[in-house]
């Protein structure tokens, strides 16, 4: 194992508890502003669900799950600013509002996902006759049990991918997929922290990623924060340090998981996995069966979302190329099945052939949701 | 061919001529201060070979064509702060002056091949009892042929380069191979300028090129001076670009090549030659044949420089990531031979086996240095 510059934790210590990045205080949403990290921990208030969706577009939070969340608390905040008393006009509104948080980040199957979750739940109490009033409520339990689940899946999906982990190792990360990004452990990240907390010994190199910078920001920030050993390293060095045996697995986690296993991922995945691949080094995908969308065939049917030519540009502010330089800044990349070992959910580790693997796994998570929803519905 | 959101240049127009990056004004070196580009295009006047050693370091001028002037621009610098008449005595100046200007940057071996060739001199004319002043004179002389040379060179590199650029392709670029780390025209730059100048209707992606942005500092800053049509990318979609059919060709320079064809160059070149590979995209390695190094039998005995953390965490005074985040900055990495299809010299197109092509190229191109230095000599 290469031990640079830094003694290794031998701890087998739970990694410190702190703040969620997503909040619900009873009447808000709250979300730390991820955008002054690792600079600053800061916490914004929303009220209104036009302008937690004008957050999530403009990155306040990110992260599949935290964006899931925030999106099922949209659709509270939607409801609870509703004030009509006619059924019709109500689910109109939650139509409206889901359209809204669903525009958000179109990318992101997980802002849809919960709030089709929501809103399927107002549909099924309006037709069973509820009162407006009740289905309010019902809504924030619902966004509440998101979140819980949103914890729980993480730590299974951790413990699924920690029981692959060697003792000693060094493990290659992109982008955030941690704290930060979810509700607590993460994906990927939640993986490495099970594994640290198993005290397996293990080091961390943290892609910086380009161009938004989400592993020297966050993901850097959060394993200090946690005692986790870490380096930082331009995303160009890793395949480097796969060549030279450096890196004994490369996680990560998904945007979207297609039914045949490719996954559309930060920019950069693409890249690492190709250089795994050529090196024998495990690759794993890590994902909640909810990030796994089985109406899509294949990767290539993912659109790939392309953002500002300013994210390249500048740097904290700064201008890094010449004024009015030609860029090309897409988000995601797509990784073909082929370069990933395994994709790691909540529901198990998945091999391939992925059609029958993941479409077990998405049953078995489906399954557990539908008898959530089943429970929340016998209620009423 | 992949055309986005810009027009392609459809003329076969010569690329406008600027101000070179080294210069000798037959008293100071002059350099283009690198750092301080894209934003201000300023020059710095050097009159001790000392200044001009940590001016090498601190990357006031870079790339390996440029270094190889300016080291033997110092070998003039020293000699003419000589004030000895004893020959051993000045030899030995020289001899430190050497170490002096090689310390300045380990793996660029332009630069001991430069200094060497100054020093060689200096030794040659001793024996041949020349008088220091003349010595002195003729350094400057070798100091200018080495430049011109270099500009002769770059060009046959770049007619050689340009002959596999077919019209209406996208090559991806990585750092900066250029005018600016060279005399003129550059490496793998000088093809793409000679295939622009040949109207080849290419369009070039340029890696910006993490940790320092030479790719968005200074490649985007030259092909916007000279016309070319490209686009700016973060490192990291380099391969997924290449995924999707919109890259042609793979061009970049070279820090050294080994005997083998095994390739050091800068951080992030072996990544994206795994991809190009993984995609059948021809790779081309664009080197004066002065960058093999045949004494060194493969990328393996070549030592990587590790630069310093903050490289990675600030960008334009700007910190990136937390306070005291660990980092490992690798400066290079080696790309060995089998990723690449062919390497590029003014000796013409060395394919596989490398061993006899690139010793080939090599023979020939040390022929000419040979013959010239003859010619120097015979003059005396």
């Amino acid at each position: 194992m290469y031990l640079p510059h830094q003694k290794m934790s031998q701890t087998n210590t739970p990694i410190p508890k702190w703040e969620r990045v997503v909040q619900w205080d009873g009447h808000k949403v709250k979300l730390v502003d991820q955008r002054l990290l690792p600079h600053e921990f800061k916490i914004l208030d929303y009220s209104s669900h036009h302008e937690l969706a004008k957050a999530i577009t403009m990155m306040v939070t990110r992260g599949a799950c935290a964006i899931g969340a925030a999106g099922a608390l949209g659709m509270v905040l939607a409801a609870r600013a509703s004030t009509t008393t006619d059924p019709t006009v109500f689910i109109d509104e939650m139509k409206k509002a889901k359209a809204t948080m669903d525009a958000a980040r179109p990318t992101a199957v997980n802002l849809s996902w919960a709030t089709s979750l929501e809103y399927r739940l107002a549909e099924s109490m309006l037709a069973n006759n509820s009162p407006i009033q009740d289905i309010k409520e019902e809504m924030v339990l619902e966004a509440l049990q998101i979140m819980e689940d949103d914890v729980r899946i993480n730590k299974q999906i951790g413990a699924h991918g920690a029981a692959l982990i060697k003792h000693g190792t060094n493990i290659l990360h992109h982008c955030n997929t941690g704290r930060l990004a979810s509700i607590d452990y993460g994906t990927a990240l939640g993986v490495i922290y099970v594994a640290h907390e198993q005290g397996k010994n293990i080091h961390v190199w943290v892609d910086e990623t380009r161009p938004r910078l989400q592993g020297a920001t966050l993901t850097a920030f959060e394993l200090m924060r946690s005692g986790v050993p870490f380096h930082l390293i331009p995303d160009s060095a890793a395949g480097m340090l796969m060549s030279q045996g450096k890196v004994d697995y490369v996680v990560y986690g998904a945007d979207r998981v297609a039914a045949n296993g490719d996954v559309v991922n930060k920019i950069g995945t693409y890249a690492i996995s190709v250089c795994g691949n050529e090196n024998n080094i495990p690759v794993y995908a890590c994902v909640p069966t909810s990030t796994i969308d089985l109406q899509v065939k294949d990767g290539k049917h993912i659109e790939i979302e392309e953002r500002s030519a300013s994210e390249v540009l500048e740097v904290g502010g700064v201008l890094v190329a010449p004024k009015d330089c030609p860029v090309f800044n897409p988000a995601f990349d797509m990784t073909p099945s082929k370069y990933i070992t395994a994709i790691i959910t909540e529901e198990g580790v998945c091999y391939p052939p992925f059609e029958q693997s993941l479409r077990e796994a998405k049953e078995r998570g489906e399954k557990k949701i539908a008898q959530r929803n089943a429970s929340v519905l016998a209620k009423l």
